[in-house]
């Protein structure tokens, strides 16, 4: 191979001084640089590999930064974030003060708009291009999309208003055939024909039948084929739509063949490809797989039981509920939305919908939660995965807000447990059958317990419980923080007598424990992994101003500012609820 | 005219006791029923006229409430109320006590699904559908969506899950080419296209690439023609799309003409049809007025200022904006989410986007709000129309979680003028320049300035205002409900002296001026008309609380359940946020 063309390239104008045939060994580097970073670094690899080509022909086409350049996601613009004078720090994606794996716009002038939900692309880079005309600057819009994201309601109702603009936009579509799992629904067979045999459907699809100038299927890895179409659309008016076809995982063998365990591989042998084996010692489960499996175990014993997932089947862990009972599990693509109605839908004829959706992504269906489920009361089970703060996705991924959005909504149930047994003994209650839709909220990744498998027990809805006796102070927590809770009131010294309580349930709450609680110690303090703004620890205000308590309360929690990445004990850290910061603060609330 | 069918008619049953023959009759007397009821009790007309065919044809076809028929939105369900069982108590529509504008599933077994918000019908029948395969019950489900409501993301989200099962579900399009206002969008334009000259796209139309078995379009007001095709769609498995073309308002000229006044008409004359004219006395503006005046007064002198809306060009008066700046002014049809972020798009772009939203459907964005707006900290410019109590439209419609879900987003600053003036101001200064976004919440309805285009002047953010000065308790408030407060004090008895503060943001909190109210007043009482869980009380208790004041705090508003229809005044006393109940809670607290 001729001498490196990286090494030299910085910013795109770099790439520009590139004669087109240089670029395919300009790919081939960037895809090899991207290996070797997330190799030992880990973040999301396939999604980066399969548009190496397309982010450097987008950069060379097009006056980037001028032309403004919007990733859905955002999780494939690794090459676009190191072509983009980012590749000497490229190594401190997704740790804490490094740069975020996701576009961020207080990052680079390249990262026209944050991006880490889905489906958000269209919207922006249209409002972009009307924003250019009312300026009148001359400007190119694009917004690269994927198969998944695109079949979102969100980015429909983009389409549906760009086809009645003469707006400069230019919508393309990676089309992989696969988010984090492989894509569904009646649009994705649709593209799969428009693959397939083109001329049957090509004298009017779907694209054009709202308004677009369509063009493609073309190969997202021929540099060449890209770079003139590109072009040839950049010379066209109005709202333009390039389908391009690409393979996840591109240039990795291992991650074109495993294109989900791909998706963010953890470490890997960036020579072989091969994942690093876990070790052998035996651990507590993950909560998703404490999730997954319990579903299962239930779902043999209660046939009215269903899952239901907008699009993270394998993140969810609700692919072992797939595998045992496909014809009761539901992956609906990203359409956090319909989920939610269609599970309230099913809820009204006596079935008993498990309903798991990120806590982060909930806030995507927030009105079908209050507008079809709780002002008819129906017992939707929500199992909010990734609750509190999610480490190293960042800002756009915390479940830090849902305490307080779920808290304001009538007949809700909001439960946090505080292991393993606990999710399990709560979704074994709630498919007994409640009187109210109910909320499970949990962490992403592992928890404590080794042998979780334990019999079921139901537990009493709004039942609180005492971890640990004390004078002092009274602590209560609420969910998987109590571990942190815990640790401190074992370090403390022993001048000081610290009660423990786990209110598990934020809504209803425990009022006759919080009555005694308030009755026996002058001082609390409440701790969550969520904001402080309206979360639980404001409950336990509004119990204490509803019973004319004037007891000293101490809230702690989230601050009111939006934490960025790192891992969660540095974040929790930041955010003053580890075990440290509990036990100084406890320290200095006792003075 | 033969004699009267409607009499005897109370149930669908006897619906399908007569011969087809007949059924023409009985739209013209349900038709005329619901005109003469109409125009004395006010509620939605238009929508209802138009599917009188529809109606009766679905309750002949199929076996309700067996089968499960949902109406997307459900103004248009006033037919179907009276023909299952409540053609008695259709005078009390909308009434305190009377029954519900929407279908409502406390109210009937025929009213299978609550709606109010749009677009959420194909979801909840497939739900429903997918349900009875389950239960192993042989039911049909129905779909009634009309043709603005199914652009809204929400629905194509459903038609793309719906299209890959094998769910026995039919989805009926009322196409009457309005919502409120006329549908806008590519795909409208796409279905226009659809009637005008059917043979150059239905060989394979959009619909059909996503898998429906797709028929019409046929004419929605041919019952022999409804019903045949019923008939026949019946006998045939999986999903199915009915095409119909309907017009709303259909037999009542003036309704017909003016298919947007006559959505929601007030009181008319049941015999020519005329609106019954408003008293001449001069009246304070409604909210929406002062909005639609404002922003063009502010757009003539600030280029920038765009102004968008979800579909409610009329209701929020952002027509007058469409009327003075066409090219500034967008109406995206019902698609909240993006809205959201296309003002975010332009707003990365330096434009000043008011992005119009009622409180209640705001929470159809609020992923938007959180993830494209605040955690960019773009200043977009929400005004949050109907927000609190909204009255006769009920439990779907009120604004009253809006100060909850929007308080715990870091970055948001949250307003609630007091008056028309307060309105003009903070619109003014928003478009001045903000470091934040900004949500502005107001009420539907009148307010109480008939002087109010005075000159504008800048408001500081967070800084709150006396009112009155008092000294044995301070009551703090936020928004209209002001006036509530000033008429307790005004009535109350020279012997207790009560301070009034308006806090106007909810955030960020004055928190010079609540230093000086806690170090003065022992007893405080906040009043909002929001929810009392998460609200502007809360925020007051948190400022408490971190601040170790232990004054004794009373939060007044709308207590946590679902409030439902009635006017304004008669729920505010059930909220007991009315004069009198608030002068009770403070002679009560002060004992």
């Amino acid at each position: 191979m001729s001498k490196k063309l990286l090494e030299h390239i910085n910013f795109p104008d770099d790439i520009r001084s590139l004669q087109t045939e240089q670029l395919p060994q300009l790919a081939q580097e960037l895809r090899r640089f991207i290996i070797d970073i997330v190799a030992t670094k880990e973040g999301h690899l396939g999604a980066s590999l399969g548009v190496v080509e397309l982010t450097i022909a987008l950069h060379y086409v097009f006056n980037t930064p001028k032309d403004l350049l919007v990733w859905d996601v955002g999780h494939q613009a690794y090459g676009h974030k190191i072509l983009t004078g980012r590749k000497d720090i490229f190594h401190t994606n997704r740790q804490l003060n490094g740069i975020s794996g996701f576009p961020k716009r207080s990052e680079s002038e390249y990262d026209t708009f944050g991006v880490g939900h889905s489906s958000t692309s269209i919207s922006a880079a249209l409002g972009m291009a009307i924003a250019s005309k009312i300026n009148n600057e001359n400007k190119h819009h694009i917004a690269v999309i994927g198969d998944a994201s695109i079949a979102s309601g969100m980015a429909f109702e983009a389409l549906n208003h760009a086809g009645v603009t003469d707006a400069n936009l230019l919508v393309i579509l990676n089309d992989n055939a696969i988010g984090i799992d492989p894509s569904v629904g009646a649009l994705k067979e649709y593209l799969t024909r428009m693959k397939s045999k083109r001329s049957d459907i090509e004298q009017h699809n779907i694209i054009e039948a709202l308004n677009f100038d369509y063009s493609g299927p073309i190969d997202g890895h021929n540099l060449e084929e890209l770079i003139s179409e590109l072009q040839r659309l950049k010379e066209i008016d109005g709202p333009k739509f390039l389908h391009v076809t690409t393979t996840k995982g591109k240039g990795l063998k291992q991650a074109e063949e495993d294109q989900v365990k791909y998706h963010a591989p953890g470490k890997f042998d960036k020579v072989s490809g091969d994942l690093l084996p876990n070790p052998s010692v035996s651990q507590p489960p993950k909560y998703q797989d404490v999730f997954g499996k319990t579903i299962v175990e239930l779902a043999k014993h209660n046939e009215k039981i269903v899952g239901i997932t907008p699009a993270m089947l394998t993140g969810s862990s609700l692919k072992f509920m797939l595998d045992a009972f496909p014809d009761r599990t539901f992956d609906v693509g990203i359409a956090e939305q319909h989920a939610v109605t269609l599970a309230a839908g099913m809820a009204t004829q006596g079935i008993i919908p498990f309903c798991n959706i990120y806590s982060t992504f909930l806030q995507r269906a927030y009105d079908q939660v209050i507008h079809d489920v709780a002002t008819q009361n129906l017992p939707v089970i929500f199992c909010l995965d990734r609750a509190g703060l999610v480490g190293e996705d960042g800002a756009t991924h915390h479940g830090v807000f849902d305490l307080a959005y779920l808290r304001c909504i009538p007949n809700m149930i909001i439960f946090a447990p505080r292991n393993e047994v606990e999710l399990r003994n709560i979704m074994y209650t709630a498919q007994l059958g409640l009187d109210h839709p109910i909320a499970i909220r949990y962490p992403r990744g592992r928890g404590i317990t080794l042998n979780w498998q334990q019999p079921f027990e139901a537990i009493e809805i709004g039942k609180g419980q005492c971890l640990q006796e004390g004078k002092d102070v009274a602590v209560l927590s609420i969910g998987t923080i109590a571990k942190n809770v815990t640790n401190a009131i074992n370090s403390v010294d022993s001048n000081f007598s610290i009660a423990h309580f786990d209110l598990r349930f934020v809504k209803p709450l425990d009022e006759k424990l919080l009555h005694s609680v308030f009755q026996k110690f002058d001082k609390i303090i409440t701790i969550e992994d969520g904001t402080v703004k309206g979360g639980f620890g404001s409950a336990v205000l509004e119990f204490a101003s509803a019973n004319n308590y004037t007891n000293t309360i101490k809230i702690l929690g989230i601050p009111d500012t939006f934490i960025h990445h790192g891992s969660v004990e540095e974040l929790q850290q930041l955010c003053k609820i580890d075990t440290t910061s509990i036990l100084n603060e406890i320290k200095t609330f006792l003075g």
